[in-house]
């Protein structure tokens, strides 16, 4: 079986052993403060007694399930507690590709990286419907795209790397398209705190037995190590993703759980406003920078990225490693979400740095 | 795809729902202490700045990789730390079913009920050799029962059910047969720490390119609930692996590592001797128990478990439900580890209750 490691981990080793110093720009690792009830949960669980060490549910911490559900407006059975977003995207492609829907799994260009690794690790083909300039998603193009081939249609709102927002008549034409083909619309909303625009719509707004819904605490609590995250499966579903869960990972982490419980119980809505805030304010920073460098750029709509496109400068691996040799800004290739976007760098606005990250590359390009 | 849901969560449910005070030896969740520096580890995480809440290194924290390194005497490069053996395993039988070796996996019967889960779940066909009535594995029938056809062989000592530990012979022949038949023997180590015969050997004791080797905390910090568990593979083998763990889960829970690695320095001999000690006390008393109600039985040699077979009483899972109800013990019904155990029940020692619950049975069987 071949499948590529995504390119991440080769481009923040490259910047962490440059001979300068460097902005990393390259993770969407969240550089705020988790909420202060997380930090409290995980001390209150270092006293407790033994068997709260033990296997939590294989399918997650009841408490934590039913508080999700409650905020979703799901049933509980219906949700996986899963060790990030990235298992909950696993399950659920997994999942698509089980039953007799097809092997085809229809993606985005540009995409998310880790769709089309995962894509290939579970011998899915795959095929992509190019995004327009701005990152929306044209439902004409995914219904053209779509056949009884398709097991699923993976998509990503607020979306890495383009930062759209996609409206919610584009959510309720691709559940409508899945069900047309028998096929899963998987919605990936792991950024949906970050929504900037306001126009944000989840999945789970449109009622079908044809959406999976992906989520984690990674954003939004800025906890992307604890590896907590769930996937909301319509009730004929669950049962077959719930087994696959017990028999890769038999369950999830318990302290992580369990702080994170106390996080969403204990944390208002001003927290993750802050964060949103700030993340715009830099949003506006960044891009004054990119304008001074003459560089078009996509303003996100949510999300923690900027995709640019420097005059001459195309996204390869080769151009990315001498921006952080020659000017100390650390990106991601824009060759490492598809064809579409070679010519173009994604920049992570998650470094308190992004002022002088911003600098540099206004002073190396013009 | 079909595949089952192991037993062990219907019974320990229909334990807790039982009208009655149960004693519960169903599931191998340690009773005793964690070792006091997890606790301490698990206090100074929740006081660390923002950046190490989040993405561990994929593989893994490299301290903990190192310090699991020096002890076993492998590179760390061959180790990934996964989410427990539950994913060291699924990684060892995905990577051995993803080359041209074939698509058997070969199991033993008994069988803890995980291996052919995953052996379905991964489109793996199975065959199974018959341990002997003391749980030890004949060579010759692994011999004869290994085919071009075979993938991996997979094995467990100290061993879930049996409790037998395999001689070095057996391993090193173990791993001369996978090499015949270009298969790989995957040794499943959990059970390591308790070794009551002081007869356990490591597969690593034998130089090969064919064997994978997994492990956990799980047991031996009784922590089952952290996922903390890692892979030892041979060093043409890793890169795959690491791949696939990326794309099921992109990384371990960065907490639960953070305090396994603090565990792991500071915790002396004198803490896995106490649990192994106690662990004989009560192996002593369930089996004098066992002779007093007249039950066949197996006195295991490691790991956590008795087999006991009640005259006119098989193992069903009926059975198991009907001791709940009328004895207050709860078991796993025999047929959950393969045909030859059809009449046996699997008593888990991990209960300060074994006292109880061996008085229960004596009176109920005599």
């Amino acid at each position: 079986m071949e499948y590529e490691t995504p390119l991440f981990f080769h481009v923040m080793r490259y910047a962490v052993r440059a001979d300068r110093d460097v902005v990393d720009m390259v993770s969407g690792n969240p550089d705020w403060e988790p909420p202060e009830a997380l930090r409290d949960g995980l001390r209150e669980y270092a006293d407790f007694d033994p068997d709260r060490f033990q296997y939590p549910p294989s399918e997650g911490l009841r408490g934590l399930r039913e508080a999700i559900a409650a905020r979703r407006g799901v049933d509980a059975e219906q949700v996986v507690i899963t060790n990030g977003a990235g298992e909950a995207n696993y399950l659920a492609m997994a999942r698509a590709l089980e039953d007799d829907r097809g092997q085809e799994i229809l993606l985005t260009d540009p995409v998310y990286p880790y769709y089309p690794g995962k894509t290939s690790m579970l011998d899915g083909s795959q095929s992509f419907v190019a995004a327009d300039e701005t990152g929306q998603l044209d439902p004409a193009d995914v219904r053209e795209a779509a056949s009884e081939q398709t097991a699923a249609i993976v998509v990503n709102s607020p979306n890495n790397p383009t930062g759209a927002v996609y409206p919610d008549t584009t959510i309720a034409e691709l559940v409508a398209i899945a069900e047309a083909n028998d096929a899963l619309l998987i919605s990936d909303e792991v950024y949906d705190h970050y929504d900037l625009s306001g126009q944000f719509a989840s999945a789970l707004g449109v009622e079908s037995d044809n959406r999976i819904v992906t989520n984690a605490f990674s954003k939004s609590m800025a906890i992307t190590g604890f590896r907590v995250g769930y996937a909301i499966f319509p009730p004929a579903l669950v049962a077959n993703a719930k087994s696959r869960h017990m028999l890769v990972n038999v369950a999830g982490s318990r302290p992580a759980q369990y702080a994170v419980l106390q996080a969403l119980r204990e944390t208002g809505p001003e927290y993750y406003r802050r964060n949103r805030d700030l993340l715009a304010d830099r949003v506006e920073t960044f891009t004054d920078a990119l304008d001074e460098a003459g560089a078009a750029y996509t303003t996100p709509q949510g999300a923690f990225y900027v995709l640019a496109r420097f005059d001459g400068y195309p996204g390869t691996l080769e151009n990315v490693e001498r921006l952080i040799d020659e000017a100390g800004v650390a990106g991601m290739p824009g060759e490492a979400f598809g064809d579409s976007r070679r010519d173009w760098i994604r920049f992570a606005l998650v470094t308190p740095r992004v002022e002088e990250a911003a600098d540099r590359l206004a002073s190396y390009f013009s």
